[in-house]
């Protein structure tokens, strides 16, 4: 498997790093000419490109992973895939609907994987939510909820939406799996204007799930935690711990058989399973080199990411409505 | 002062205690006949009704204080304006707009005090937010948000919105002292139909502030929370700490003058000033002598209690819409 | 059965409820005319005394409860055991280890219940730490120790080891039940002269295990708190907390088989189990009116609380010797 | 300033990063061919030597840096000073007192800087204890204890006094600047035998002051952290804090005049001060080299570093006695 990495910029250098580990870097391609400079030292053995589409043009590569900036990811990806080259970009792979379903399309048709960087589904943890989900040990899943509040960096040209909520979003729907039928955003812009700091989501699910998000920039609490109410169990991932990063707590509604119909909480054991330490990042680029080896289901990872960017641009319609 | 206590069930008690220890309980009003036998065994001294309209014909009470079940206080506390009675009402003193503007109105006419028991609002944590607040230490006020969540009973007449908001909805409009020109409102009814247990509120200021709750009692984490975000300091009150209700942070959005137009964010100090113990209870009931004896503002209590069900009055009709 | 308490000062009152609600409550005793008015009050079937040896001329009364100031409780046991009556004595029982032997060979020979008020032993977090150790689930105890901190009033006639330790002490030889072969203690008295306000204990046991204390009422942590390190597991009761009074920590020393006999460490799920919120003092003072019935081992019970007794005082006698 | 690195194991890379930084890197010495080969290539411009007598005989090189093992440090310092080399040795820079005041003696007798590697004394956030200490803002200081658990490798040739202890003892004789006239120390070897796992150390000031350590690579706590007790307020540096590394108690004991002498406490606010985030290593680095270049008093930190060693002798004696 031939891998190139463009952009080494911010996040670029460590996709560069853990795709050399793994053994499949062999080019890279940044506009920068110090960051070539600086990049080409680290990694002699791989070619270096100032241009994209020179980039492309290279025969050596199977696949091109796109670190470049918001903006420029749906461009590249299309471009990518237009050459024949399996795709992974960063957060957020477009910016509307139609752009991405386009990506989508033109990856299945040409059988290409298109795979977006959504480091947080590889996270150790959040597989844990997944998994403690999928074997029905909550029981049904009611609500989901996200809090990402006072980390990143204040932005001028995304909102908290955009920058703070892509997380919690591929998160939410990674772990319910379902497509929201309503998506209702409210938030301020209190230092630049028209970027919201501040944004309040919500979303209702066909099945009558919810899901919340809170993001904000503006905030005394550190916070960066997913919490999911299921009608047995309720399950915290915080990302802020780091011996504690998944809490499940056997509490949980309870009709007393014997009383008038009344409800009440009932709680039990609250237990703290030990978590593998393993680097999401390297989880990440594994799964990608796997489905480009043609493991796994191409298709759905695509769909996945299409969904976020869907939700993402129907909840940026709701918060400008109002 | 002669004050008497009418519901003696669930909170009534605490008011009937309080009110004795201050020298003004003169009489008693309780349907349940077991609950009357106890409570004058308590309060020899009080006079004791089984019925309201025998209480409000006993010329030696100034003031009654209505504490019976919420969908009754609406039409005992105008029994008790009508026959030119001071009222503190248990919190919400109405269900409906038309119904509390047409209380205070009835007690402006009669220059009658109409008091909701908003508890909260004589918590002397909450009282430092305010003065943080009105002393322009915190800078212009932003955002002011309330968690509260896995506390109180799972009811099945009552939602969250009414039985949980109503607490974080009075310290949120008596801290902006503002009436809200947008309230929005989403959630779900898991447990009973129609009463919803899980509820997101959004709340607009004329003056561009936001406000939010979370408000629901199936969820893992224990929390009593007001946060307020300044554009100088962030402070947030926690109720479930002992020692540490009152956090202030100096922390900032913050827009160098050196640089290009971009913010970032300062953090400075966290302090955590001593909050007097006190009971809160005891000083809501000092402070409705205080109005009763013609001191303070009457006339702005009733106001702000208006101002909160008329916003509970919006955002269940929000609610309902979706 | 018939219980008389004699003392109704600070904890006397608790003893009195609880007993009087488990409807063996016959007798009272207290030297202050203004407290035997206001409990002869509220329990008008008691019959009061205002001199301890009337008390014990009651022939009704068969069981004693001394929660009298700590200097008198040695003598006042005494006097009862002499008097053919059952004893609950508050903590400490006496100050000496002399004292405590000859109360235990007095009861033992007249077959009398000698228990002193432990009341943490009755805590079903320690009930927890106990079964937890017995059924072997922590491996072999290596150490256990205790902080007491910031809790308690500032005493000018009892130290922190007497005033604070006791129920820590009473609680790591319940644990480990065994006597130890060495007490060492150390510490300052800062405020008043003879009083140790910060005093730090070092037990060694026969069978190698160790343990310690930390006792302060200068400090600015607030801990109630027992750790238990087992080979296999460790655990936690922390007695500020609400729903967290018990955490299981699967972390152990191991030792890598191939490796070169290094030890490393292991650490595992953590677990939280759920706790019954009985109240201790309830059931303390079942399990002495169990052990008056001739349920259980009075004996044990005696010598147990000897043993904490005699450990007191050698501890005592250490810290006087630097 | 030209500085040699000799100890390209654990900790040595840190120190060899931090000089070429500060662009005083000169040569690197390193018993092991391959990390030879592997700093060479990082550190092209650095003399590389085998042996640690060729490195004192190269000229070029004013000040020697110690990272070898622990049972090393005092021969190598030792020949170092002889060679006339300015020295800088990781803790402990012996193992008995007579070594550290050998070579106390001999850096006096030569005008040499010997700084141990004390990096704790170089953090931010104990520089805040002794500047809060040193103004007198926490009164008369009465007690400071550190607890070190549960953090640094299980050790089978160092117990936990020299591994762990050495961290807080500095702090502890650094924030008092006082040596001891009484070091007790207990503990217990439970996985390796005569490598003590737990150990509990009690020192005594000629002041009156004391300290104690809690030291344990068993335990199911995670602590780093030193509080310190004055007889107006109290100060905690939690080092597993990020944003909280120190924490001020205005919490006191407080002698009511109009009470019959009784000590009450008296606890106001707390304050959590803004730490910068410098990072240590570099500060202890640039402290060499201002030392080296006749700066600050050489002398003082020599002679604090003995006074640590002698302080860990006796404790280990203690320890051996029991």
């Amino acid at each position: 498997m031939a891998v190139a990495v463009a952009g080494l910029g911010y996040w670029g250098p460590n996709l560069a790093r853990n795709f050399d580990e793994l053994g499949a870097l062999v080019a890279l391609c940044e506009l920068d000419p110090a960051l070539r400079e600086r990049y080409a030292a680290r990694y002699p053995q791989a070619r270096m490109y100032g241009d994209f589409d020179e980039l492309l043009a290279d025969d050596g590569v199977d696949a091109v992973v796109i670190a470049t900036p918001v903006p420029t990811h749906y461009a590249l990806a299309r471009s990518a895939l237009a050459a024949g080259r399996h795709v992974l970009v960063e957060k957020p792979p477009a910016m509307r609907s139609g752009e991405i379903d386009e990506l989508v399309a033109t990856a299945a048709e040409r059988d290409l994987v298109l795979m977006p960087g959504h480091l947080l589904l590889y996270h150790p943890g959040v597989r844990k939510l997944k998994s403690l989900i999928d074997s029905g040990d909550l029981g049904e899943v009611l609500c989901v909820y996200g809090n990402r509040q006072n980390l990143g960096i204040v932005r001028t040209n995304e909102n908290a939406l955009w920058s703070l909520g892509v997380h919690d979003l591929s998160v939410i729907l990674y772990l319910l799996d379902e497509e929201p039928d309503a998506c209702v955003a409210h938030g301020r812009d209190f230092l630049t204007e028209g970027v919201e700091d501040v944004v309040f989501c919500y979303l209702r699910f066909p099945s009558g799930k919810i899901a919340h998000m809170h993001l904000s920039w503006l905030d005394p609490h550190k916070m960066r935690k997913i919490t999911v109410v299921g009608r047995e169990k309720m399950v915290v991932f915080d990302d802020m711990e780091l011996d504690r990063k998944v809490t499940v707590y056997e509490k949980a509604p309870w009709k007393r058989t014997d009383s008038y119909g009344e409800w009440q909480t009932r709680s039990g054991d609250i237990s703290i399973p030990k978590i593998p330490t393993d680097e999401p990042l390297k989880l990440e680029c594994q799964e990608f080199l796997r489905l480009v080896a043609g493991e796994g289901d191409r298709t759905k990872v695509a769909e996945d990411g299409a969904r976020v960017v869907r939700a993402l641009d129907r909840l940026t319609e709701s918060l400008r409505e109002r």
